[in-house]
């Protein structure tokens, strides 16, 4: 028989030593450590990694764990929101701020503040990205994809902490499938007024699509949902593939049918994931889960390599 | 002092009649009633009225009441995700299924279905959308806006419930930022490979910048998150306008930091909704919310007119 | 094949209306149809007819839907909070008031009034309060059931609306688990400075178990989980007996193992619901989802009796 | 200006260097980092601790968590559910299986085994827990108090990881107020067919305030709301005290109005928690931030005491 095993803790635990403790517990606990175990897999062996970015991870400060597993090989495919780039530029000449839940909003407006939950903006690193962005964005006549304007955006960045940067110099594939939905998409309708600037809104697919067919094994982390999940997944649907490794960190939940809480289990039944795959739910903010997988992950790598 | 009252609970009890007392309790149930009375002040006066939806709506049966409201001139804007429109078309030429949640996923593939939590697709049904696709999406050298393709795709269906349809036959139009995100965009892709077919990426991002810049009163009723909820209200960000009236009907938190979560006031601080608007949130299955509020509104609005 | 429907909405529109629409809709609509049906059944036919409350329904304004089903005859058993019990008294002198959930709580606290999310007590009320029971409470050497002391409490309360003297009335046993943890208790606690009060902790186990291995038939509706959940189901434990209906309207889900968000499913395995029971979880705000499940159902019994 | 800082991960990493720099995050990280600095506190300092325990801790693995932090003083006064004690004498004897969660109920059922979400309980260790009880539940003519009670049960455990033992050997209280509704409930209710055993429904609400009564500073950790958190928090209610420091981790909601999601602010305006108290609420597992938690603070007050 299989038991539960209680958990001891002491002082200066690592990270890992917990997290395999963990998968002989019940509930959220034993789902982190599966998702673990699985993201071990996926890094350890030969499996082409997608890596989704929904929710507001960067100003959270989760910058750097994506920056640092693109630097590190660890992610061969980026699917993202455009908030996330949109602030992953800000980072790179300025800070987010730790900021107030309650605080007034009519008075952080006044103020020159947006507030992302506990999180500030400052008005003054809108107006630098604008003259950024304004700068940086080409003149195109002939359509471009998505993901070549990240990358012209991503060699202008200096900051090597950068995900966009760091893609670049990995020549890692970025994909935004909503680019408009997002800052950038007002600096390039902003830029078109005196410029010419042609982004192809189907340009991306087809690359997805290769890369999906082309992976023998492949593996796919999804952190919150939304448009990335899905357009990551989809991509499958036209290939004979489907993922065989498959972690989402979510707050989601399946019962109100909507793609971001959908259970990963659903997706087989779509051909995206395959029946055999490995693959974990975990519920719960990323910011806490996320930190957790990759640094116990990390750790095991080290060992394995030693 | 303002008192909770009692609900009395009859049998052949109007949905609005149960409303109208929900607005004398608290939790949900207050919050539904203030939503009604919000969409009652933006459906009887001179509001433009920008409708987001997210989630699986049409797949769970929500497809007439988002097309008669379009029909009957209450959304003036619709921004939706590319599988809401996937799905519409889908009902234009067959049924969704009820399904079972807790069906095996692997056995459903190998029957040809996909499972949207309780409600199946048919793998006919895909093929199905593919000829039409095909034969539907145009030929075009020049970029097209994402909203000129959905309306190409609206005159083509001629099913009258279809949001597509009767958007195009109001001259609503129709924004889906992420359009790559859906069956639409692989058909898309597909349908390139023989044939010239551009999408400008940015192309509705100025169009929905001069609405609400023209706006002299603005609502938006959001369901369930998403890029529609953000392209919505980043387009009052360059404008010196904001929303006046805000509906949200949603499962998320605000908690975790996303934006589909981020309550309402949050979007005070950015300035795309009004300091002063009224706006409220009511958490819960817009499959269960949505109806409701737009029954106890249409109600009202009739006896309005009698 | 059972289709998805699509639902059309009209003005004037009728509960039972949109929700027999429901039934052929996805996602959290027809679960609530679903539970609709099962309470149908429930209430008319022969069937035990438990029924458990937990959350602040009382102060949010469900108190005479509850009191009105104890009058009507279809509820033989309810188990509570204490507090919904205590509100519940409250609403016999007083009123609860309808409050701001973003109001500053220490200025709240200065103006004496207590918050439950957007609702306000009176610290008057809890003072009328702590006469009352310190009037009512009765001095017993011997030990009571705490049901024996709730009927106590209910025959000294004149309002007809009040659950505790409707279940008086008509001799619907109230049980309450957790009857120290509450104002009742407190107030017990005090009273005992003075007077002898002896209620027995285990008092009610056997009461509600002999109901439960009386019943031939039985059904449950679970309104929030907690406490009186699991006191209810854990009665068919020592019985050959289970539920043959459940209705769960929660807002608590099952992947962090709390018995309250556990799904019904799981009580099959405990032998607390029949392996052949129709059963069903609404997962929303109990103010909105009970009302209506309450409203269509009345409406059918009234049609049946025509 | 409270910069927020990007999360930088290693290999090897410890918990507490994690979650020192979750500190400078946002969303949930942020909040476990607070927590942390608050718990610190409550434990370096002279503070009443009050430990609340709901939710299935005990089957998910965190028994020795709890007995652990009893056998070393940290734990003034525990309140807690039954089915947690329950459970906590299971595992003197034998242990829970991690289980699946989508496993057949009724399968599961004909091969005894009963389900906590993905953990299970095999029906021959509730044969052992009756007899154990039978044995142990003592005769008494004059009440006892549920405290007392129990900690006759902790005498007779022998496991020292056992949480009722930790606390009879430390002579920490600890509380049930729902002690009926627990497998000890329905034993006690059993053994009283040939034995007398009066345990008094109100015994323990004294002794709770008398403490919190009694306290100069005091603290709370609430796993899970429920009952606990309420018996808990009411004690305050009759004192002129209220509690300085309040860390909650829970997956409840505030927004539906039940106690278990309220949040703690809200405890503000009922006097229970003081207006200048440090707070904080981990949304989220509690078998993931629990161990978190504690591990982080152990590691400090190890560093301190060196």
């Amino acid at each position: 028989m299989d038991y539960i095993n209680q958990i001891d803790i002491k002082a200066g635990m690592e990270i890992d030593e917990l997290v395999r403790m963990m998968e002989r517990c019940g509930f959220g606990a034993r789902r982190l450590a599966e998702a673990v175990n699985i993201y071990e897999e996926m890094l350890s062996e030969d499996y082409t990694r997608v890596f989704t970015l929904a929710g507001a991870m960067v100003p959270a400060g989760m910058r750097n764990i994506i920056s640092s597993l693109i630097r590190d090989g660890r992610i061969d495919v980026l699917v993202s929101t455009g908030a996330n780039l949109v602030h992953d530029i800000i980072e790179g000449y300025s800070h987010h701020i730790r900021g107030d839940p309650l605080a007034c909003d009519a008075d952080l407006r006044d103020e020159g503040l947006s507030r992302i939950f506990d999180v500030y903006v400052e008005d003054d690193d809108f107006v630098k990205f604008e003259e950024i962005l304004q700068e940086a964005l080409p003149e195109s006549s002939e359509p471009m994809t998505g993901s070549e304007l990240l990358r012209v955006l991503g060699r202008r960045i200096e900051d090597e902490r950068s995900i966009l940067r760091s893609a670049y110099d990995r020549r890692v594939p970025i994909f935004c499938p909503a680019l408009s939905d997002s800052m950038i998409g007002l600096q390039a309708w902003l830029c078109r007024q005196t410029r010419e600037l042609y982004v192809d809104a189907f340009g991306d697919v087809g690359e997805l699509v290769d890369i999906c067919y082309g992976a023998e094994r492949s593996g796919i982390v999804i952190i919150g949902g939304g448009v990335p999940k899905n357009f990551a997944l989809q991509s499958m649907l036209v290939t004979p593939n489907s993922f065989d490794l498959a972690i989402q960190l979510t707050t989601d939940r399946p019962e109100a049918g909507g793609l971001s809480g959908a259970s990963l289990s659903e997706a087989v039944s779509w051909g995206k994931i395959g029946a055999g795959a490995k693959k974990v739910t975990v519920y719960g903010d990323a910011t806490i889960t996320l930190p957790l997988m990759v640094a116990a992950t990390l750790t095991r790598l080290e060992k394995k390599r030693v």
